[in-house]
């Protein structure tokens, strides 16, 4: 019996942080270790992301895994973490307004304080969903929440910058998007970039959606300090720091391979005893 | 229902590997993507982490996750790999022999072209199990697995150095140890050590102890080239590659934290692509 009073009260404390001062920022869990250790580090909430829970089950980004899988992982994630949780729910593993209301329940069961919902279809002759579609989504996930009693946040991403529109048309384009989206239920409007996005754009993305803006943070993204006074409410990191880490277990590997040595992989600032003491309590029902 | 015949064919696989000439290595992983990685990597083999993939689920290590928990993810990982797999199962999750030997079975089941089986108890006062006791529950699984029709590489492992014993008490008592689950059934001894193994530690157990040995690296092990001149069949990792690449995420989060900036989490060589690209066949059954 899911715990909906719980669920509720992050959630609200989840949609506060949004209209906060502070920008907050979303570290992407992929498991209940990387999800612990964010939290221990001090961050107000966690994000996941799909293409890291999916690479750990064995599929591919882009609605591989399948809702129940993905929320067998948030459930453990909000089981043994004290922050409110947004579930990447993809493009809701669904395309009607039924189906996606169906995965926004599935995300509220799940004890998730919100979820993310782009407008990608992963197929290039038709990259977006029509605005009208998604927009009736959102309002069906709304509706949703609302007759369950209960609050969810939700952060509707807009892929214009993923399907290779220009910077100009972009712009726009997110704009007009955006403002749809909150018109249609939306807390929150995520524009993910590859690099596109300078301190400029960014100003006018803050400056005309009307509703707290989420920018990814890359290579060339400005710093949590500038995006701060740039005006967006929400920061996340999508897979890239899942990326990172694979990146440097292929080096272990490789010096393993190569030297034969240990020093990348004994170079570790975390004991077994530490991540260990980080689930002592043991609230996830284990024998 | 499971593939018997490519369960039996891996595991006969794998344990000529322990009698070839060259020292085997296997890398322990916690979740598909490790484990595909080490696949990519080129290792022949891979062990699993019962701690690393406790931790990923929300439990500490020492038999907190169930069997069915750690099933799941060593059958995952078997379906997304071409290699052996050998999987962790702790102390078995069970001490009687009934309980050792439906293990082995769930293990067989699972895919799985090998076990590790633990001495050690985690009881303080009682930190390893009686010898003719461990040696009762080896024989049970190996009558288990000829039961089965199968074939599946006992690693037994013996914790007299994890629970503080001397080095020379600890080399009497895991030679003495070694050699009783060789007769009743090991195919490998593993002495786990947390740098208590020098160079000539080493020639000893791999001298005295009739089966092939299994030697866990850390910072002060001889290197891999070293260990294939002492003789050492085995060589595994056991949590501390995990530990490092959440040293790694925590270092990530203290940059975003502090400098606000996203340095070490974008210095990643493996591309979202890759990642991807890893699972394009997706052959674990989602959507």
């Amino acid at each position: 019996m899911p715990d909906r009073s719980r669920q509720k009260r992050m959630a609200e404390g989840f949609l506060a942080l949004h209209r906060a001062p502070a920008l907050v920022i979303l570290p992407n869990a992929w498991d209940v270790a990387s999800a612990k250790l964010f939290e221990l580090e001090g961050f107000e909430a966690i994000g996941t992301t799909s293409a890291g829970i999916a690479a750990t089950l064995g599929h591919a980004d882009g609605q591989r895994m399948s809702l129940d899988e993905n929320m067998e992982v948030v459930r453990r994630i909000v089981l043994n973490t004290a922050l409110p949780v947004s579930a990447d729910v993809e493009a809701g593993y669904a395309p009607t307004v039924e189906g996606v209301a169906r995965t926004a329940a599935a995300v509220v069961d799940a004890g998730a304080a919100g979820l993310n919902l782009e407008d990608g279809t992963g197929d290039p002759r038709a990259p977006l969903l029509d605005r009208s579609q998604q927009v009736e989504r959102i309002a069906a996930i709304r509706e949703t929440i609302a007759s369950m009693g209960t609050s969810l946040v939700i952060n509707a991403r807009t892929d214009v910058f993923l399907t290779g529109e220009g910077l100009a048309g972009g712009l726009r384009h997110a704009i007009e998007r955006g403002n749809a989206y909150r018109e249609a239920g939306a807390d929150c409007i995520f524009v993910p970039d590859t690099g596109d996005l300078d301190k400029s754009a960014i100003a006018i993305l803050v400056e005309e959606i009307d509703a707290p803006v989420n920018i990814i943070a890359g290579a060339t993204t400005p710093s949590i300090p500038e995006l701060q006074d740039l005006g967006v409410a929400r920061v996340s990191l999508g897979p890239r720091p899942m990326r990172a880490v694979l990146s440097l277990l292929r080096k272990i590997a490789r010096e393993l391979m190569t030297a034969g040595t240990y020093r990348l992989m004994t170079d570790a600032s975390i004991t077994y005893s530490e991540v260990n003491g980080w689930f002592s309590g043991d609230r996830s029902g284990g024998e």
